[in-house]
């Protein structure tokens, strides 16, 4: 297999599948529709969007046929980066959001603004494989497009708040923070046109310490006397009507705008808890001015999701960037999302040991059987069990072992696929009608009829 | 947008999502479990597997970073072929077979057998596009490994009958035949090792008639005798016990126990039915000799389901092909599978109309307000009912239009996502308490309290 590629086996699957059905269904509660866009671009579409390293990291296809009927021997020897255009048009996307803009700005005479989307597609990225790090990966995105109501950011925190008490996190963080406060106070101190280094320095807070951060802000030219009071505000000591107090000489009108913004979604988002007293909310919603977030396009809130007690990093983030469909010439669309990081969530679960239970079991019925007779009378109640409607509407799956195995090679298959219960159907159970069922986990055994198989597997699972 | 590619928008991803869940749903009720492989796989796992035409059509990645480097002029001048293994090594997956039998090998020690898998995925062919062919689409694959049960073979017919009724499609029809009797007929006029080309031949039946197909075979050096034994066979006017007698006396061993097992798969699905009298079943299950299958590696019975009154073509189709794991270096795994037409299925709904309402609909309720004040009565209504466990459970959407604009803008969102209801807040409703539901099909109106709206709405959709 290529380096940074994975297989996902039904192990795995089942368990991403939990994750990604509840973000879907999170998704689609709050409105958000779902679309596909294909895995191959242009590289007219792709290129230039990512920096001078994402056109690096950006997979490109070789065009069909005979790719090099347009080479010259000349363009040959400039070298393989002047080579790229006449040898490939196309490449696999980068991310979710470029497609996102090119949808947009194709369907703009379509759509219905506000439009709200939500995209779960692989992306690729040629970077070096490395542990968490991969060359094909799935993204989890939502976005709002044409709006700049401030429900939106809202109702992301509702959102990314709902996603992890539904995967069964209780501790988690929602950090929150505004980009022009943060360019308000790169210009505090009379520095013009570095708002973005300043994020881009901001940024490596969590890795490289205050220390770390104000060397480098100093060497840019931040006074000492800035720096102090930058400490602070970053240190994580002030609670946020001080932060409001400390922040607000500091910042210009569009600081002091994004400042009240993020008050205003803090009260909203109170009120929504039922409760105005509660004290920074049941998920720890934090107003935390060191956090930048590395991309350069977002312009207003940003915000960045961690969970508690575990080392995966932040598994959410997003916010708002108000000029996406600008480089596809449809310039001044608001816009603002999220997304979800499957693999780091995925890890967290396994970390904190929460995968619910039908996560983990799969399948729910094999029925085993011992010769001709017994196949035959198993699947007959296959057939019965598998037309049953109370376990239909519970999606519970029944299958029978197809061959005329040993009992322990059967019953080696339900307990490594993993399958919950066997129905086990020998010469005993054909003639009295009571068949045998197994709790694979428990070891439970239990004689019932078909009639109380059915009662007590669907009172069983949700 | 490269061409043969396609964006999937909103009312689009609702029906194909449909089609989805219902296959996956009888996969899973069947025992399947989901695995997932990477798009990408080494250039070295896909040559060669797909024939010479294959190995054209797929598209392959350009290495990363400076793909010239291990090149010289010599290796330019050879042309477009012999460059290929010096600057890629790597290319999209061009079907889901190949790479299950990568998966499987490389995973053996770790599978239990019989291995029952599903996969859901894109791949890629460098096909010419045209109407209804593309070059990035879905296969929807399910697949047995490990066992030569007939027991497959006869779940098989009833997923594809299971998945039809579910998609409310009445009228279809499944056709089976058994390669080895195809083989076994070719092999009756004294020919030795035509079997493939004469499934090739008989597989165009539906486009050139028997006509232009006993040309062909006589070309190819069949009998005019044979011919009209054949013609008879394959006329489609024989019911299964003539086709029974008129077919034997030119099978070999291998064609007669072909016929057997298609013999024994119909009378285990008539006790499957609890009805052994029904006349060739509900879904028009038939034994169709002239049924061929194009692939050269199918070795058992085969399959292909049509929908009666759509001009789509096969939406269905499989067989028993039972040494795909050999060309991976593990031979003899008994093996068969099927999959569906995704896009094929989605012109049949569309063109029969039989998509239901809710894959229609898509969203269920937008809440629409007149000013601020109505705005912020219209938040609590919102957050009030999306706690509400009973809409939750039923996996009801509910959203607010997040500007405050005028009424008719707020109406077209929801005619154009679409969206079912709208809760219309104005200051009379703020009033009273009583809200007013419309319903934005019928345009039915109605006064009704929070509490009433629930009920309503917790019934009326599953």
């Amino acid at each position: 297999m290529p380096k940074g590629t994975r297989d996902f086996g039904p192990d795995v699957m089942n368990k991403r599948n939990f994750i990604l059905n509840t973000i879907t269904k999170v998704f689609r509660k709050y409105g958000f529709r779902q679309i596909e866009t294909p895995s191959l671009e242009n590289l007219s579409v792709l290129m230039g969007k990512y920096g001078e390293e994402g056109d690096q990291l950006l997979f490109k296809v070789l065009n069909s046929g005979d790719y090099l009927k347009d080479v010259t021997d000349e363009d040959f020897e400039k070298g393989y980066k002047s080579l790229l255009p006449k040898i490939t048009n196309k490449g696999l996307r980068y991310d979710l959001t470029v497609p996102l803009a090119r949808f947009v700005v194709m369907n703009r005479n379509e759509i219905s603004f506000p439009f709200k989307r939500y995209q779960i597609q692989p992306v690729w990225r040629a970077d070096k494989p490395q542990r968490g790090r991969y060359r094909e990966f799935l993204q989890c995105d939502a976005d709002i497009i044409g709006t700049s109501s401030l429900l939106c950011e809202m109702e992301i925190v509702q959102m990314m708040a709902e996603v992890m008490s539904e995967l069964g996190i209780a501790g988690f963080k929602i950090r929150m923070n505004h980009r022009k406060i943060l360019g308000s106070m790169a210009k505090s101190d009379g520095l013009q046109n570095q708002e973005n280094l300043f994020a881009v320095i901001i940024d490596k807070m969590d890795k490289i310490g205050w220390d770390g951060v104000s060397k480098e802000l100093l060497k840019i030219g931040f006074t000492p006397d800035s720096l102090s009071k930058f400490k602070q505000i970053f240190s994580g000591e002030l609670d946020k009507e001080d932060l409001r107090k400390k922040l607000s000489p500091m910042l210009d009108r569009d600081g002091a705008n994004g400042l009240d913004d993020i008050f205003t979604v803090f009260e909203m988002l109170k009120k929504s808890r039922g409760n105005p007293d509660e004290q920074d909310f049941k998920w720890h919603l934090q107003f935390d001015p060191s956090l930048a977030r590395g991309l350069s396009y977002y312009t207003g809130i940003i915000f960045e999701v961690e969970i508690e007690g575990v080392t995966v990093g932040s598994v959410s983030g997003g916010g708002r960037y108000d000029d996406l469909t600008g480089i596809f010439g449809l310039p001044d669309v608001a816009a603002t999302g999220f997304s979800f990081g499957i693999d780091r969530l995925y890890d967290a679960l396994e970390e904190l040991k929460v995968f619910p239970d039908f996560a983990i079991e799969g399948h729910n019925i094999l029925i085993v059987h011992f010769d001709e007779e017994t196949f035959n009378y198993g699947l007959e109640v296959l057939w019965r069990l598998r037309k049953n409607q109370k376990l239909n509407t519970r999606g519970v799956s029944i299958e029978m072992y197809p061959d005329q195995s040993r009992l322990t090679k059967q019953m080696a298959y339900a307990n490594r696929n993993p399958i919950r219960f066997t129905i086990i159907i020998g010469s005993e159970e054909m003639k009295s009608g009571k068949l045998t069922l197994k709790d694979m986990i428990t070891g439970d055994q239990q004689s019932l009829s078909e009639d109380e198989i059915i009662d007590y597997l669907s009172q069983k699972r949700v």
